[in-house]
């Protein structure tokens, strides 16, 4: 007798997801970059299988990186290459990428300067090293903007504190909640200034913008896979110049204490290989186009500014964060929305459920004064579509369009 | 102009697996257990895009096991109660698994006891987590036996060298190297006598042989969905008890400094989210397919030692590990297939040539005296085929067959 019955486990039959992206226009914010290309659609079915990339695992070697067949070792210095880096690693997450760089390169209790915007994932990255964090505050509403010399000021004040410099700063590239894209050369030299591991998080950049490391002054990029790289999750890149990836990717140097065993072609902090199936193959394969697709990013600009500025005709309505957008991701606030949702039987759900109607989706259910979406990717016949639909809604709840 | 020409990106186009599992059979020791099911296939393509799992994430709980469209939080409570442990989650792999549970348990410089056949991913596990390891001693060629009894003198040993227990004790169900089953339980009371949290790692177990961690006395048990669960890599399934699980998943109590932001919800050692896409979404439509071929573990193991049997008909090989076969995870020695090899002009690759060209691949390319190979899942006419073959070989070889 099997422990769980049939009919408890009907639920996880024919599995579907909300919405297939060929038939809806999706603007959720953190879906856009994550959209697969077609030749990832082909390879995530023929590397479906666990472990389908160890088939010619190289015997004396076995690390998932110095794999030839598929061309895994190959990619790592493509990709490395691609963001102006000396050595790259397909690691699970970005956050994991982020954490493997707190912990080999601080100990318990050092601090690690961040920008305060920065994904929760940071701070609980830091937070699993046992490092403190140092914030570098921001302008507040409406535009949240950073203030990146403020990291210098930040640096000195951990010295003073406990007499040595931060372990690491980090610097969100462009940030999850309003979509503010940072000067990262600023903190680039900042850094080298103060002799600091600089870390720049560009899990919303890396994939859909043209990024070179070297130039930024970053010692290390860390990205997502399944956030800007047209993969599937999980994935995160660890790129890293050469002096900094002595530290990151150290070998193993524990040692059995009966058997003397010895691990020393393995990479510790990635615990050996990492992605070692499907996603890491849809990375690869998407690789071509994400090459290209990052010398379009000024049109990509242009289609976000475009919405902006459409959905900005609709009354108590405007853009939060740094004007213009230098980002596909859009954080909106609306009164008019607001209001209307509080007279609407449906309340906050009639602008998530409107727009679905019209075959638009990725505008979180219930929320009207504030909300995010991404134009990532999407054709500008598709973004005046988007920007139809919310002008149409807005006159339907007697919001004024100008 | 791309930073990488057209002509370099050429060999990411057209990615092929080396095989397709429908044309060969595939005997390779890590991949049998994570081959998908049907229903697994339709979740991939379902599933593909990054962020697949998140378009109905909770607003205000946002957390991957909390998200109820797909029945991501109902599996999460299935998946805990078919290991008989009190809470689940799903991580990025087995050994992350390991490492979480060693990061929360430990502190730095404390002791981990392990079975010295424990794979190299639980050594570096140890060692990002900065604990040392004692090893259990096995009884060496050709059994291998673990002596399960010496776990209470290693941790009294830990006792007299550090005035304290180990952090954790761990026990691999069955190992990579000889596939020998271990009775988790002996373990399981040394551990409750000496109030040490038992991890039991269930990489080749859990997914294909039934287990009941409360009856073995399990604290925590990780598992690998690519291994065992008919899952896509990568995949890693962290159960444990109430108790231990309230160590493991601990909230996030990191505060910004200037922010004051918090992220109470998140279980910190998880980063948060893990695997938020396809991966994950295999293991749950494979997860009836798993539930009902636990139930067939005594056919498997039948298959498993019938191909022994076969093998061992041939001059000069013998199976090593503990006989008879508990697993399917089988190693093999063979004398006679290595003289073969010298004499050979493929040398040791003749082995792996002559078996492709009769449709069965998985033995390591190159290796002749010892070789691995798994028939879990294989039908009995597939591994009778395999079985001739073999015998075939050997006959060609100019060896007896008994």
């Amino acid at each position: 007798m099997p422990k769980i019955s049939k009919e408890r486990l009907e639920i996880y039959r024919e599995l579907r997801r909300d919405f297939k992206e060929d038939e809806f226009i999706n603007l959720h914010p953190i879906q856009r970059g994550g959209v697969l290309s077609p030749e990832a659609r082909k390879a995530i079915v023929e590397f479906a299988d666990g472990y389908s990339t160890c088939d010619w695992c190289p015997p004396k070697t076995a690390r998932l990186d110095m794999i030839e067949r598929p061309p895994i070792a190959q990619f790592m210095q493509d990709l490395a290459e691609f963001l102006g880096m000396d050595v790259a690693r397909v690691v699970t997450r970005c956050r994991e990428a982020q954490f493997i760089s707190f912990t080999m390169l601080g100990n318990p209790g050092d601090y690690v300067v961040l920008d305060s915007l920065a994904h929760y994932s940071t701070y609980t990255a830091a937070e699993l090293a046992r490092l403190r964090v140092k914030e570098v505050p921001h302008s507040g509403y409406p535009e949240f903007r950073l203030n990146l010399e403020a990291y210098a000021e930040k640096i000195e004040e951990v010295k003073r504190e406990t007499g040595k410099p931060p372990a690491a700063v980090l610097l969100t590239h462009v940030d999850y909640l309003y979509g503010n894209l940072n000067d990262a050369a600023v903190v680039g030299k900042i850094c080298k200034e103060y002799g600091v591991p600089f870390i720049l998080n560009a899990a919303y950049t890396g994939g859909i913008m043209d990024i070179d490391g070297k130039k930024l002054g970053a010692d290390i990029i860390t990205s997502s896979g399944h956030k800007s790289w047209a993969a599937s999750a999980p994935t995160g890149i660890l790129a890293a110049t050469s002096e900094m990836g002595e530290k990151l990717f150290a070998r193993s140097k524990i040692v059995g204490d009966w058997s003397k065993r010895k691990f020393g072609v393995k990479e510790y902090a990635l615990l050996g290989c990492t992605v070692m199936g499907a996603p890491l193959m849809t990375l690869i394969a998407s690789f071509p186009h994400v090459v290209e697709r990052v010398e379009r990013w000024p049109q990509e600009v242009e289609k976000a500014r475009y919405l902006v500025e459409q959905l900005e005709r609709i009354e108590g309505t405007r853009q939060i964060g740094v004007r213009p957008k230098n980002h596909t991701l859009i954080h909106m606030e609306s009164d008019g929305f607001f209001r209307a949702s509080q007279a609407h039987k449906r309340r906050g759900y009639f602008l998530y459920e409107e727009l679905r109607r019209r075959g638009i989706v990725g505008v979180q259910p219930g929320l009207t004064k504030h909300f995010k979406l991404n134009t990532y990717g999407l054709s500008q016949e598709k973004v005046e579509r988007v920007a139809q639909a919310f002008l149409e809604i807005a006159r339907e709840q007697n919001l004024s369009v100008s």
